[in-house]
């Protein structure tokens, strides 16, 4: 293909009718051209001539006919998830994990650095620094590859990507996580409070996927929530939802301090280790561990009572480190609830083990792509366009590189 | 006008055309016959049609023209909010209030009927007809002129309009509202909680109009509340939401018991007098009453950080019986929020007395209307229009009887 069709010379018109076009082979596996020029609206010649652009350009790509088609079939385009990346990042107290996905969500690398909640501020970034490289040299990017970054945090994140508030992390309050990232990749920044993004991927492809009301249990050193209602994150008019473990009456302060004092651990030990060696002893049928569970259980269950009572969810989903011992955790739990609710909703364990923050990462990098692409199929104006015409790589149609 | 024309031979499609017309002139407060044809997509000739119809129905009016105008301007049409009534009904512990509107919401007529909390059902159920059949004297209507109604009452609230559960009225739970008052009135008839339709109520036309994430504190002998998230009454999944105040942690259901246990209170007094003394003790200068004011906020506030840090709404709205002596509480709740809340949320007090939970219920009975005409106006079913058909009275489109 030429220069010319590939880069800034491209009409409006013809980047409008290829995102038209894109955006409805996103929504099926696969089209004919008769179908494409149907849903689009645009003539079967201008259909054509954007086709067979987008198959150049490598967005759109033709499906195998079925085995054991009778006569000629017409020709069925898919689009290609492929055609770009996006990052999704999880800066947590026990590891920085990043992960690159394709458009349509499917993993294809996941790095991993391990970090302790003991460290300050420069270790903590260096990990990531390092997690993310990692990752896209795994997925051999660069870092202009990269559509848009989802990067989750503790503590309330403003809206320009700053940790405000951080008592999870030591020197993490102020850190501008969104302006770090932003000299590591080319894309678009996103950052959001880590339990919220657990809840938004348990919502995207986690056992709460089917349900509209759910609320997100985080448990582990420190307990979180994160709020899905009528099916879409509740963030808050300050960003600051889900925080009711603030309030001593939620019991979710001093929930944790159950495990963490139990005696027969070493002394010496840390407190992960020590609530290890809580699970441990009660799976092995120690009665006192079992007992320390229970208060464990009962002092948790106060605040996922308050926020049952109040928004009475179809479900609640247990994640967080603990998730890991759901075993010992989910039954006592339901008793709890059961003892304090009009209307015990059903509660399910994540199947997402520790990468569910970092899934929900994911989730927000490609909300953004997603978002782009369908302002720009819709009514995009020329200076987006001429924005998007200036990025580099092989690939006409691209979200700009704003940040949100 | 003759018969043929607002009865049941009304052909469908010129029931659609009527319910286009009627929908486009209830969004704006005049419009002349070009411009209905333009919105509506009818041609001229039948929106001169359905205008003239739809006039001699008592559906539309025209505007007078403006004094001094030149010319011969073009008439201006508008909607007849008053061709339609809706009933609200609160039935509550100490009144049950009637309100009817026209459908734009104006209250027409307001009938009050004391009640006790300690009254068995039948007691107040025959308060509830006597509260009706005011109203409808009151406003000149009869049981077949009221298109929809909408009641409060304490408890949860099944999807039939019966109540499930009522801890603060005797023989309550297991009434079915919706029943009783399907007996006396003809519309449709919609059943809810009293504290979500506050909530409804302040969303609608209340201090809470312009903001999106609300929560709507009842206090009074038993504190209640009501949430607006992203500008919709938020129910949950059993429409069980708002049921904080059942958990103990919450502090709700001991509160009230500091005011009510007010030593210098006449010992043979009721709880609204002790309460009602205390707040005047307390206006007069009496210290030991403005402890207990200071007790019962507190405890009200551990509830309330509950829901703020849970949600983090715009706007707590403090509504309710003792939102009357909101100059004694307003202060001291801000500074407990204060003590507990990431972000303290503006904190406003109701504007509605006690009439609050009507106006809710009155804003559920025009939804259901406002709704009924949206989807008449879209892709209305021949049953939809023959059942509508068959109503008395002169308007030959009308929401059909049907219960939600």
């Amino acid at each position: 293909m030429t220069e010319s069709s590939s880069g800034g010379d491209l009409s409006q018109l013809r980047r409008l009718n290829s995102l038209a076009v894109i955006t409805v082979l996103r929504e099926e596996p696969a089209l004919t051209l008769t179908e494409v020029s149907r849903r689009t609206g645009l003539s079967r010649a201008s259909t054509e001539d954007v086709v067979r652009e987008l198959l150049e350009l490598g967005w759109v790509a033709v499906v195998p006919a079925a085995a054991g088609a009778v006569g000629r079939p017409a020709r069925r385009f898919r689009f290609r998830a492929d055609a770009g990346r996006v990052l999704g990042v999880d800066i947590g107290g026990h590891k920085v994990l990043a992960l690159v996905a394709d458009l349509d969500g499917a993993v294809q690398y996941t790095a991993r650095v391990a970090v302790t909640p003991s460290m300050g501020r420069r270790e903590r970034l260096a990990a990531l620094d390092r997690a993310v490289a990692d990752a896209l040299a795994g997925a051999g990017l660069t870092a202009d590859g990269v559509w848009a970054v989802g990067a989750a945090t503790t503590g309330l994140v403003d809206g320009t990507g700053r940790v405000m508030l951080s008592e999870a992390l030591p020197e993490w309050t102020g850190v501008d996580v969104a302006a770090h990232l932003r000299r590591l990749v080319g894309g678009p920044v996103l950052v959001e409070n880590d339990s919220k993004l657990a809840a938004l991927a348990e919502s995207w492809r986690g056992v709460a996927r089917y349900a509209k009301d759910v609320v997100v249990i985080l448990a582990g050193l420190r307990t979180g929530t994160g709020l899905i209602i009528d099916g879409k994150l509740h963030r808050g008019f300050g960003n600051a939802a889900g925080e009711i473990g603030a309030l001593p009456a939620s019991g979710w302060i001093r929930a944790q301090d159950h495990l963490t004092a139990w005696s027969d651990a070493d002394p010496t030990a840390d407190r992960d280790s020590a609530v290890a060696a809580v699970f441990e002893a009660a799976r092995a049928g120690d009665r006192r561990a079992a007992a320390v569970i229970r208060r464990y259980v009962r002092d948790v269950a106060v605040g996922t009572a308050a926020l049952v009572l109040t928004l009475d969810p179809e479900l609640v989903v247990l994640g967080g480190g603990f998730s890991r011992s759901a075993d010992l955790i989910v039954e006592p739990l339901r008793r709890e609830l059961d003892r304090w609710c009009l209307r015990t909703p059903e509660v399910r364990v994540s199947e997402f083990g520790d990468e569910g923050v970092a899934l929900g990462a994911l989730r927000l990098a490609l909300d953004h792509v997603d978002r782009e692409l369908r302002e720009y199929a819709g009514l995009g104006s020329p200076e987006r366009f001429s924005r998007g015409s200036r990025r580099s790589g092989a690939v006409a149609v691209t979200p700009p590189a704003t940040t949100s």
